[in-house]
């Protein structure tokens, strides 16, 4: 298996570029890492976005770190993003994304990912209006695989989340998300996250990675890792006692998958009031736990 | 006790302006809110955001329900803000910062509040850097309390947060940044949030509501209430059968504190991949809990 690391942990704790690169190769000896957008807000200043992104790319590209994507986070997934109750609120949001596409770009990285967005109540149980919102929702992608092309991207990468109210949430709804963006200006691709595939309280029988990855094989372009317990989206790291996989267990349905070629990022989401060194410490274990499984 | 309800809970969930104030008129029955820019990022481009801060302001007014404050949500507080490790990174929170008064005044609300901000973890280590990026925090606030006076805010909000990698953190620190905010161009005061005064893991033998409330008195503009266990920020709602605290023990303590007149806003802050209709049970419950309690 390929292991990566998405730079969650290092939010609001490790935000010096020279530091976060050196880390990522000293102490967790990673080729490869997912830049989350809660280290640069993509609504920032395009000048001051843009220096940030060029220091934090310099600082990887140095110790032969590969940044494979650049990524949503807390602070954008916090927002409706392309599934807003109102259209105008959806502009801001494609704006919002082109921004990224313009902050993962001045960093040189080829490729942007993200959740596409969350429904309001009512819009989520009407069908017609999430008929409509799915269709409008494919229209923007469709201009924002067209952006990403004129300005260099490589493909496009969309988060499968544990929720009714967004899309895709399940191995179907995937796979026809993928079908009807087929012909888009380049390629858009799948994260599949291994808490949100193993969701119990909302895919029940479908939460089962075997399936998802039988099901969505083709169109992987990455794999979120964290440990769970499979009844909430958990992102913990691998030291958590209560969580239900093993680094063992995931190696080998990877490998079973025909997946060891895709990078599979750790995705620790801290808690904000968690101390620095605890943080660090859980990371550290988590990643030679991870490294150790990969190699045996 | 004066009940008020931070509208974190509706956070991509009950997201439509009219439909949202008549839930506050008629299920939970509030007169006062706290609007959060969870709902609009203050980054938006100034017409839309405006466009719907004056929905939001319209939908409420109507109702006769009246909006003490925007707030910072979970969105803003991901990022390191006025305490970032760069002078520039200072300067685009500064920047947003006076963007989220905008958002306020849009709404015709006179205060606004937010956490300051979170230190890179060699900067909170160093004695030196902590006290000179307090100090520029200090200008960059006054700064701030200026262009409010200009826009017509009344006063500023500063909440409390339960890290000492953020300012303020204790009864001590918060007391200390008042005194070193006195003649700001309008008054900067401070919010405390039950569960981050309760903080045993950082605060100790701090962890003590009457402490709090008697040593920031003077200070406090307006009050966050939360479900907790004292172990983590919680953010729970008051159905959890793990949190310590009973809404009549909160009353008690808000009304010895002579606080009864002070707002005391309910901040749920939900597991995105929960129920709606969860969410919506227990805050029903939570504030009919809240509300018996401040009755009897």
């Amino acid at each position: 298996m390929k292991l990566g690391l998405n730079l969650s942990f290092a939010v609001k704790r490790w935000m010096k570029p020279e530091v976060l690169a050196a880390m990522c190769r000293e102490i967790f000896d990673v080729n490869y890492v997912q830049f989350t957008w809660d280290l640069i807000d993509p609504w920032w200043p395009g000048d001051v976005r843009d220096e940030f992104a060029g220091q934090y790319a310099r600082a990887f590209e140095k110790r032969g770190i590969e940044i494979g994507a650049t990524f949503g986070g807390l602070a954008s997934y916090s927002y409706p993003q392309l599934l807003a109750p109102d259209p105008k609120m959806r502009d801001v949001s494609e704006t919002f994304f082109k921004r990224a596409i313009d902050l993962t770009r001045a960093m040189g990285v080829k490729a942007v990912g993200t959740p596409i967005g969350g429904m309001d109540y009512a819009d989520a149980r009407d069908p017609e209006t999430r008929a409509a919102l799915y269709r409008e929702a494919l229209e923007r992608i469709r201009r924002l695989a067209e952006y990403g092309r004129q300005k260099g991207l490589d493909h496009m990468e969309i988060e499968v989340t544990p929720l009714i109210t967004e899309f895709p949430h399940s191995p179907e709804t995937s796979i026809r998300l993928m079908k009807d963006l087929e012909g888009s200006a380049i390629p858009v691709k799948l994260l599949i996250d291994w808490g949100h595939a193993l969701f119990k309280p909302l895919l029940k029988e479908e939460a089962d990675i075997s399936l998802w990855f039988k099901t969505c094989k083709d169109y992987i372009a990455a794999i979120h890792l964290q440990q769970t317990d499979g009844q909430w989206d958990r992102h913990w790291d691998f030291t958590n006692p209560d969580g239900t996989l093993t680094p063992e267990y995931i190696v080998e349905k990877t490998k079973e998958a025909g997946l060891e070629n895709i990078v599979s990022y750790l995705e620790v989401v801290t808690i904000f009031e968690d101390d620095d060194d605890h943080v660090l410490d859980g990371m550290k274990k988590s990643m030679e736990l991870l490294r150790r499984a990969c190699a045996s």
